[in-house]
C-alpha cells in the first residue's frame, strides 16, 4: 500500500487507534493535521475530502476515502495480513470485536470532543460536570470490560492471547485519553496490565499523541 | 447453529439490528425479553449472563456470550456465509463497515436510552431538550451519510449494490428509531429510498420492533 494520507489530530482517540494499526503493519503514511479545537476539520477544504468533517480519514493512493477507525483498521488488516489484528476463528474474532466495540461504541462516542462541547453549549455544563460525565461513561464500560478480561482464559498478555490486536488498540487509546480526565484506574488491574504491555511496544510508542507533529 | 438465545428488547435499535441479521440468515433463536425501561437488564440474573447489562447479547449453544451488535452480526456472517452481509473485496467491505459505523458509532451511542436518561438526571433535560438532542445527532450523521450514498456509484437499491447487508441493517434500525422523535426525513431521499427497499423484505418486517413478543 502506498501514498496513504491520514487526516488526523494528535489527541483524537480514534485517530490514535488508526496510527497504532498503521505502525503495527509497518505502513508509511503522510500525516495531515487538523486542529479540532480550532475547528479546522469543519473548513470547506476538508469537508470536500470527508463530508462528515471528522478525523480520522484515510485516503488511499487512488483517492478512495475511508472513515471510521474500526472500518479503517479492518481494511488494513485485510490488505496487509501480517501481523494479524484479529484471531483466526469466528468466536475469537467475535470476542476481540466485542471487546473493541465496548470501548468504540459504548465509551468513546459519548465522551468525544463534540459531545462534551454540546454538553457545555446546550446544558451549560462546566469543567467539573464534563469531567464527571467522562469518568462516568468510562467506569460504566471499564467495569464490565475488566470483568470479561479478568474472567476469561482467552486473555493473555494482551486482550486475546499473546499478541496485540484490535481490542488492545482501542484499550490503549482509551486509557491514554482517560489521563486527561484523571480517571482512577485502580479498579482495573487487568486493563492497566494490558495497557502497560502495549506501551512497551514500539508501534504503540510511535503512535502516542505526544509523539505526533501537531502535539502541543 | 442451534440453541441460540437472544437477550433482547423490542425497541432497542441494536437489538433490532441483530434480529434483522438472524432473520436474513434464516436462523432460529429463542427470544428473551428484558424491559429496559423497567431496568430488567440490570437485575443480578441478567448481569451474571452479561456483566455489561446491555442488550443485545447472543448466547451460543455452548454458552459462549457475544455482545455488541456489529460483532455479533459479523460473527453470524462468518459462521453462516449465505446470504453475505459484506461484499468480497477489502475496499467494498471497508465502505460498508464505514457506512454502518457512521450510524453505530456516531449516531446511536449518543442517543440511546441510558444517555438520554443521563441528560435528564444530570442536566435536568426535559422532553423537548431530549428530542432536540436526538434529532441533532441524527442530522449530524445523516447529512454526510446521505451525501456519501447519493454521490457513489457503489450505491444501488441498497447501500452497496443490489443486495442488503450490514450498512442497510444499521440504516433500517436507525430510521425506525427516528420515528419516535419525529425526525424530518425530507433532507434524506437516498436514505429514505433504501429504507423503503429494506422494509419490503420479509426479514426486515419480521425483525421490526412492533412485531416482537414484548412490543407494547
Amino acid at each position: 500500500m502506498s501514498d496513504l494520507v491520514l487526516h488526523n489530530y494528535f489527541r483524537s482517540s480514534t485517530s490514535h487507534r488508526v496510527r497504532i494499526a498503521l505502525e503495527m503493519k509497518g505502513l508509511i503514511y503522510r500525516y495531515v493535521a487538523h486542529h479540532l479545537r480550532h475547528g479546522e476539520h469543519l473548513e470547506p477544504g476538508y469537508l470536500s475530502v470527508n463530508p462528515q468533517g471528522l478525523v480520522p480519514a484515510l485516503v488511499l493512493g487512488d483517492g478512495t476515502l475511508l472513515t471510521q477507525s474500526l472500518a479503517i483498521i479492518e481494511y488494513l488488516d485485510e490488505s496487509e495480513p501480517e501481523p494479524p489484528l484479529l484471531p483466526k476463528g469466528a468466536v475469537g474474532r467475535a470476542r476481540v470485536r466485542m471487546l473493541a466495540q465496548m470501548i468504540a461504541c459504548d465509551i468513546h462516542p459519548v465522551n468525544n470532543l463534540r459531545v462534551l462541547t454540546s454538553l457545555r453549549t446546550v446544558f451549560g455544563a462546566g469543567d467539573q460536570d464534563v469531567a464527571n460525565w467522562f469518568r462516568h461513561w468510562v467506569n460504566e464500560g471499564f467495569g464490565p470490560l475488566e470483568k470479561l478480561l479478568a474472567g476469561s482464559q482467552e486473555t493473555g498478555t494482551f486482550c486475546h492471547g499473546e499478541a496485540p490486536g484490535l481490542a488492545d488498540i482501542c484499550l490503549a487509546a482509551q486509557v491514554t485519553s482517560n489521563t486527561r480526565f484523571s480517571v482512577d484506574m485502580s479498579p482495573y488491574p487487568t486493563i492497566s496490565r494490558i495497557h502497560a504491555a502495549c506501551m512497551a511496544l514500539p508501534a504503540f510508542q510511535k503512535a502516542a499523541p505526544q509523539n505526533q507533529i501537531d502535539a502541543e
